[in-house]
């Protein structure tokens, strides 16, 4: 094991209060990281740093922990470009949505689908992500879910088990012989690779019940349960995700009064918002504020997918939530790192503070504000990932 | 001289409509692209390409002109990030605004000014915009305009006086001798490093009749005007824009129904729109859509300054015209590319057909669409400037 000395930090978050500033982000001014092998070995202040091995000049950038991004669903084959530029140039288009992707991921070889994850894992490394959860849910058979998921184990190790994505094309009469199976067999195919089981509970898609099945057949199988949750109309998700335990209730746009009480109590349970969805369906945005200010833990991701939200930038999510979500430049930093851990209950990413992982991420720019202070820049441009220096 | 053909072009953006699919974003799927010193010697289809010295592999990426950015204010010192934090954090703020920055640049060298600047050019650049105006309008006396521009004519040949971008600090009490100056002594020291003349036509700065007098005398000079017209509030800006013949009307905010049909009947006057501006002052958006329904030329710029607008993204501000401002993912594209090149009065850029200048950007997407599809991704792959590969 080799160590780094990383010197001449303007600015660094930690996300660690008894480091710097005591705020949440615990700033330090004019700082450096050691890191040893893959661990944060020392944080402080410059003037105050150890020797190492090798030194590396910041030459006065911004260094965050690695953004932590904790929805995704990067299992899939085929193109819907054309849908989206139909729905922004108010075209119509008769197409199947995601069934459409159900269909081209079928098709697609495993290779096929390993290509298209690395390819975005590494453009979103190459942003500065270093943890990246996925999904699988374009399969919907217990053979397609499964190697979808077993491809994904091979490439992170933050991996969800989907089959409740939709109901199955096969099974649009009979949507309860879907959760059986989903809750079944499927379920036993695909709980070897996957850590989390997730459900979309909307309407249309799995209602309170269903959803109850499928994360409690899931928790049973040793999986974590998460969910999207009151994304296109209120619901009874946020509630179930905050009595399950989940980790996390996704989206969190449609809240009532209970369910913003329901997150603010919870201790288990973080509320994780993806505006990039709401972006690029121009829908209305989730309430950071409110949550917020009811004491809420909010995390930010991107929902990187191809039908409803096609960005891998936790720098853009970062600005749009400034913009659009009445959170502060210090509170989205603060949601698109640590929230993101938090949401993946991880305590070694989303901080920089000794014994965390390597994960860092310098910017082309002063100070961590600039990530929303200079939106679509792409300030990223130099990365750590598990003490390695990546391929930018 | 030597040539290169860019070749496995999945789809190609000409803005010439004789070209390709006859649209006005002229498109040519699996194309070619040849550049013959600083010029485009061909353009078709992949198959029919002619040989060239070298030859480069698109690998099925999406090509467009380089972006044309028409409108900055990059002749800056100083940092205003405390600023922005506090105003999207909702905390007050007691600083002088541009007047912060206006203080900044006239302590700053011109060395300082040229790196800066430089800087700004160059991250433009590798984000895909070869072609990009800037102003002064922080310096304020005749040495330190005139100084600016000095600066900026050693580095673009885009070069905008904006003398009367807010009256002087000195002149606060007797605006019309700060008109005096911009006009007479302060214009005979700028007028040989610009070409254009600007003027912040607005409730607070300069009304209707000190804007006309600004613009008449930067003409009489040799200058063109274009002009910061309807940004804050309804005014006279955008219809003396029209009425003088002006290049563009930058902003147009707040338009009434008799400006959007002064800008549709002009022949010569494009409508400049600045979201970026609006996303970072949490403004109401210019509605494109009704300039477009109009039959009004509409061009997209990033305005980049420290103040209201710190973004150097044509992708990002492509993104925001098409979430929020009624434009297609084509029109915002053109506007982005043709667009800026009518605002600038170019017909050597914002094309890609024989004779125009080889500026061209490749991007990590199969197709245009995607700078709107996949927001915040830092899609620009490669960029040709005048013929020569800029490096990343
Ligand atoms: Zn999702
Ligand atoms: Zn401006």
């Amino acid at each position: 094991m080799t160590s780094t000395v990383i010197t001449n930090i303007r600015t660094l978050v930690t996300n660690d209060p008894a480091l710097g500033d005591g705020g949440p982000l615990g700033l330090v001014e004019d700082a450096a990281v050691v890191l040893d092998g893959d661990r944060v070995a020392w944080v402080g202040r410059a003037a105050d740093a150890p020797a190492a091995d090798s030194a590396y000049d910041a030459e006065g950038r911004a260094a965050l922990p690695g953004f932590v991004d904790s929805h995704s669903h990067l299992l899939f084959g085929g193109d819907r470009t054309a849908e989206f530029n139909a729905r922004m140039s108010g075209r119509p288009y008769t197409a199947g949505g995601i069934r459409t992707t159900v269909a081209a991921t079928r098709e697609a070889g495993d290779d096929e689908l390993a290509r298209n994850l690395r390819r975005f894992l590494d453009e979103a490394r190459r942003q500065g992500t270093t943890t990246m959860e996925t999904k699988s849910g374009y399969g919907l058979t217990p053979e397609q879910e499964s190697r979808a998921l077993r491809v994904a184990a091979g490439q992170t190790d933050e991996v969800t088990y989907m089959g409740a994505h939709i109901v199955a094309p096969e099974y649009a009469d009979d949507p309860a012989a879907y959760v059986d199976l989903v809750t079944g067999p499927m379920l036993d195919a695909c709980a070897p690779y996957a850590r989390w089981v997730d459900v979309f509970c909307e309407k249309g898609a799995f209602d309170g019940d269903q959803a109850r099945a499928v994360l409690t057949a899931g928790r049973a199988k040793g999986l974590v349960p998460r969910i999207h949750a009151n994304q296109l109309s209120p619901g009874p998700g946020v509630r179930l995700a905050v009595e399950l335990g989940a980790a996390s209730a996704d989206h969190c746009t449609h809240l009532g009064d209970a369910d913003v009480d329901a997150l603010a109590d919870a201790e288990e349970t973080v509320a994780t918002l993806l505006p990039g969805c709401e972006f690029s369906t121009r829908a209305v945005y989730p309430d950071a504020r409110r949550l917020l200010d009811a004491g809420a833990t909010v995390a930010l991701s991107t929902d990187c997918n191809p039908g409803s939200s096609f960005t891998s930038s936790m720098p853009f999510c970062v600005a749009i939530a400034v913009r659009e979500m009445g959170m502060t430049p210090d509170e989205a930093v603060w949601s698109a790192t640590a929230g993101g851990a938090r949401a993946l209950r991880r305590t070694d990413v989303g901080r920089l503070s000794p014994g965390a992982r390597a994960d860092l991420t310098l910017l082309d720019a002063p100070s961590h504000v600039h990530l929303a202070y200079r939106p679509g820049v792409p300030l990223t441009t130099r990365v750590w990932h598990r003490g390695t220096p990546v391929a930018m």
